[in-house]
């Protein structure tokens, strides 16, 4: 069931935990979803938190709730455990991917410690070789349980065969098939063998071509691949084409999420995924870095204004100008390399070469750029006594909008050849760059146009 | 099979096309998947994709090709072809949710021409009822295709029943149970069902606390509900429980990626969502109207820095830091709502009142605040002559950094609670006015300083 976690329902199950009342806690952990009781923990503490998910009587759900946690709050969690209870109560009822991710967290020590505990010696191994792959990669994603069967059986045979491997998967999904070397031939959904007749065989009903994955491909690729092509489980196979173990949707539909969130956290200038629920130092830690490469910008910006100072002690009216002609070249910047970024995270289909696109783009920025400078050229020769400075704003910002384009188109994909990830290419850095550009363009023009007017 | 595109496939590919080598081009057309097909789309002229998407055999196939293209291709793709070939070739071979999803792009007269040409009257009969769904929505997303059994039947009876149903379904997913009033009571996994004897009855195998989605509720709700508790299909329900239909995992994911997109898309001053690819013009709309509020908000800076013109003119160094200021009110703000916005995005669980939210952001600006700060201030002290300046940008930018915090923080929240959009809090709107009233104040500061220190 879903929670709907109130101020009154928190408060009444710290009543109970305080009155260590087992019956009433039991009954509230038995309604609640794992995803649930996962939200609840930054409300307890340790303590609070050990005596609620110990009593948790379906040890999957309680499985689920640890690894829904925070890797942080997990590590905090478990260091307060014993290995016996981390592998009883939690491990030995965990998918194995989900397992591996937990055990990734703790020092080798405690971990060997946990893998003793381990009942069951499958579990224990298919953990011990899932910790083997980068958890950036597809291997890292895998998990080992899935059902297969021979291409050479009957459906007959292969249903008994699923009806025996199935019992400990919560979802089946596809059916693979091997061949007797176990490399990878083809999927069957349990519909199609639903609806077979029993005698039928295998290699006559299932799908031959299905999308699998090498065990080496980055989690963000595998994620990509399957929500391209509507999949809901990727095969994962060696280099020989060995069936490994699965990726199931929801899976992938996190790692989908997380580079989402990591574009967007870029552009916003945070250094890491922070949360408002984090500690005020991770927050400082997380935010301070790039307004620090701001800083620099800042810097860097008056000292480009101060080869000026002369021109602007003449004519004060130049200044007004600096934050429009700074603010035009990090907009036109941002939108030009955020537009490029979502292309290459959506791995959108393109034969256009990095010459055309930036020659399309141009195209964009004149557009953009006659209509703004021409909009500021009537608005401030209405309103403007000065015509150096009418004439020099306009052309500093057509000049100013075209050269953030260029570059916010160019960095990024630059950065991608360069196997650098482009969405830093939104970032304060290439922001604060375009500022300074701008503002150079800015004064060397105002100061031409004024010694020419007067 | 997934297919590499190059220059060679696309010339290649024209090359059959124009020679009306209709062998080869279905040969192609067979080896590649719909998604892949889709993408071929912007590479071809209409007539092109026209000869080639009704030479696709497997007529599931060509259904998805059309299912997958842009909302604007397909349209334009569409009015090429008259109703009956839309009905016969499309149509009557997709799910029910994408067929509606195609006609709702047609003009109504149209639609009503290619509904007549449905062979299947069900097809048309879910079709017609969908289409009264608002896109928004959970009904929008749903698709008429599941399979449902009667509480009281048997595993054997139901097996037989689900065998009928399934024969036109891609993923069963789960078999739906409900009472002889439609009733949704429940549901099975197809494991579950195979796992069981025939003899067992339905009602005492189904799993009875299923999550289920109301018609109406909003399509963002229904797929954050799906990601929190990692579930694959959703069942939706009317107001009195009954089951209409269900939403399959891949389109909750299209709707979560939409989702950060548009966020995404907002903060890099898109004002609609675009890709390299569009047309100039369309790249052009989505730019203009976000760099016209920072045009505007530009010239109101101007309009500022203005009253401050005399004492500009007398100290011609406090438009040096006139871009550090205004930049880090941007950055700042950015940063505060973006995490706001994340927030209110992920539906993080938080008991954490508006007034505590904004004290811990106000204590994490001060953090940053009294550092870049204090840096400033030591390097200005050490670079710049002029005292006055030195503390003037100093308590400026400390100022910046507290306001600006706080109005990132409180603006997202405030328009969650007026039911607007919070993401539109990290757009060019909030950021111009950050740089203003920054601007205003320094330069308030630094005219009361050089008075003072003089």
């Amino acid at each position: 069931m879903r929670i709907e976690f109130t101020q009154d329902y928190i408060e009444n199950l710290k009543e109970i935990i305080e009155n260590k009342n087992d019956t009433a806690a039991s009954a509230l952990m038995a309604e609640a979803h794992a995803a649930d009781i996962a939200e609840i923990y930054d409300e307890l503490s340790i303590d609070q938190a050990k005596y609620l998910f110990l009593l948790i009587e379906d040890r999957e759900k309680a499985a689920d709730v640890l690894a829904e946690l925070d890797d942080d709050d997990r590590e905090r969690f478990m260091s307060e455990l014993p290995s016996d209870v981390i592998a009883s109560k939690f491990i030995d009822h965990m998918d194995s991917d989900d397992a591996a991710d937990v055990l990734a967290d703790l020092s080798e020590e405690t971990r060997d410690e946990v893998l003793k505990h381990v009942k069951d010696l499958d579990q224990a191994g298919d953990i011990v070789d899932l910790l083997n792959y980068d958890e950036d990669t597809a291997g890292g994603l895998m998990q080992k349980e899935l059902v297969v069967v021979d291409i050479e059986s009957t459906v007959a045979s292969a249903t008994l065969e699923i009806r025996r491997q199935a019992e400990g998967i919560e979802h089946v999904f596809y059916v693979y098939v091997n061949n007797k070397d176990n490399i990878l031939q083809g999927a069957l959904s349990l519909k199609r063998l639903l609806l077979a007749s029993p005698e039928q065989k295998i290699k006559d009903i299932l799908v031959k071509d299905i999308i699998s994955v090498r065990v080496d491909m980055s989690a963000e690729e595998a994620a990509k691949l399957a929500q391209k092509y509507d999949l809901i489980a990727l095969p994962v196979v060696d280099s020989i084409g060995r069936l490994l173990g699965r990726i199931t949707i929801d899976d992938l539909v996190d790692v989908l999420r997380e580079e989402a969130d990591h574009d967007y956290q870029l552009m916003s200038g945070l250094s890491q995924e922070v949360e408002h629920s984090d500690s005020v130092f991770r927050l400082t830690r997380a935010r301070l870095p790039w307004l620090f490469v701001g800083l620099i910008g800042g810097i860097l910006a008056a000292r480009v204004i101060g080869v000026f100072e002369h021109s602007l002690a003449e004519n004060a009216a130049m200044a007004f100008f600096i934050p429009l002609i700074a603010a035009m070249g990090g907009n036109v910047g941002v939108q030009s390399s955020s537009i490029v970024v979502q292309g290459l995270a959506n791995n959108s289909f393109s034969t256009e070469s990095t010459f055309r696109k930036i020659l399309k783009e141009l195209l964009v920025a004149s557009v953009n750029g006659v209509a703004l400078a021409g909009i500021t050229f009537v608005f401030n020769l209405l309103t403007l006594d000065s015509m150096a400075l009418t004439v020099a704003v306009s052309i500093s910002l057509f000049a100013v909008i075209i050269i953030a384009s260029v570059i916010g188109t160019f960095i990024p994909l630059l950065l991608h050849r360069l196997k650098i990830d482009p969405a830093l290419a939104t970032g304060p850095f290439i922001t604060s760059a375009n500022d300074i550009l701008g503002l150079f363009i800015y004064l060397a023009i105002s100061g031409l146009t004024f010694h020419y007017f007067h």
